[in-house]
């Protein structure tokens, strides 16, 4: 049996998302055939107007649909922190909670030599042009606690430094997290926790 | 920060699909916003016309480019021997190997009293009537050897031993699958493989 070539396109657009292998994509794309076609419809232009929809904020980089996005435009909030953060997820993330009250920088990636992401390919040399334009107090750095996330903290604060002295420059705490076990936890991240240790 | 109202589309849409989460949902649509404009066309377009492109066999409602299908329409296959099985993926599987050369015929679905699904939710008198224009010698019973799977094809077996006596109805093999472990394996399992031996 030949799958059919509307089924195969379905499969292989599936197959192209992160983390969706050949058996789930056939599996989502007979799930599919089984929905009205309205709803498929719907599917179709939310894909298609995905990017038409959104924009990128020039300031941040961060995506919302309008350009600056909502939170560089809102005065409310205290433009002279910025948070480095990789994905426009992370944003949401920290936003969850509504404490941090500065603005953001999204990186869009992370230094990643092994995939050929050197700091050209995210960016890095437009958060560094925010910072020479002044009124920049502290610059936290949000980057994931992985190898890559690391390295990319550690260059863009040796970047920092060069154009001021003046700056801040922090990185978000590691250490455990709430409801972790001591007795689970590796080692490294045991040592960040005493490193990390504040007092009580 | 309120996620724009484009990239909220997306994520609900893929959020309707089985298996996909919240998170998940959230990660594939960030992904998309990295992906060319085109591909994202490609995309819905696969979508729109994912059920445009296919057919239902009037015969053994599989899902085809033509109706009736290409396992239906092909002379060189014996039309007297039906292999029942629950979803057109199940089809694909049994005839990726291309031993089997009868026909199927697709119940789109499984007798599940917990989920509202009785025989008239699922393509059974599709079956009997098939059954009944005669011509068939032998019915295999291919449902998932699950708990919903064996009352289908108990259910099945019964409606078809009312139709005619001369009817062969058999059921797929169960057992130890290729590799395992006997020690690993379950009670039920080892019970059908005591009960489906045979001579060597």
């Amino acid at each position: 049996m030949k799958i059919p070539k509307a089924v195969q396109n379905v499969i292989e657009s599936f197959e192209k998302l992160p983390g969706i292998g050949p058996k789930s994509a056939q599996r989502l794309t007979f799930y599919l055939l089984h929905v009205p076609q309205a709803q498929l419809d719907n599917f179709a232009d939310a894909f298609a107007s995905l990017k038409k929809g959104t924009k990128l904020c020039s300031i941040c980089m961060s995506i919302d649909e309008t350009d600056p996005c909502l939170i560089c435009a809102d005065s409310a909030r205290d433009q002279s922190i910025i948070c480095v953060v990789e994905q426009p997820l992370d944003v949401l993330a920290l936003e969850k909670n509504g404490k941090y009250k500065g603005v953001y920088h999204v990186l869009h990636g992370r230094i990643d030599p092994l995939n050929n992401l050197g700091p050209d390919e995210i960016y890095v040399s437009q958060l560094l042009i925010r910072i020479k334009q002044g009124g920049i107090t502290e610059v936290i750095l949000a980057t994931n606690p992985t190898m890559d996330g690391e390295a990319t903290a550690m260059y863009i604060s040796k970047q920092l430094k060069n154009i001021s002295s003046l700056l801040r420059i922090t990185r978000i705490g590691r250490g455990l997290p709430v409801g972790a076990d001591l007795e689970y936890a590796d080692e490294i991240t045991l040592q960040r926790a005493m490193e990390g240790r504040s007092e009580v």
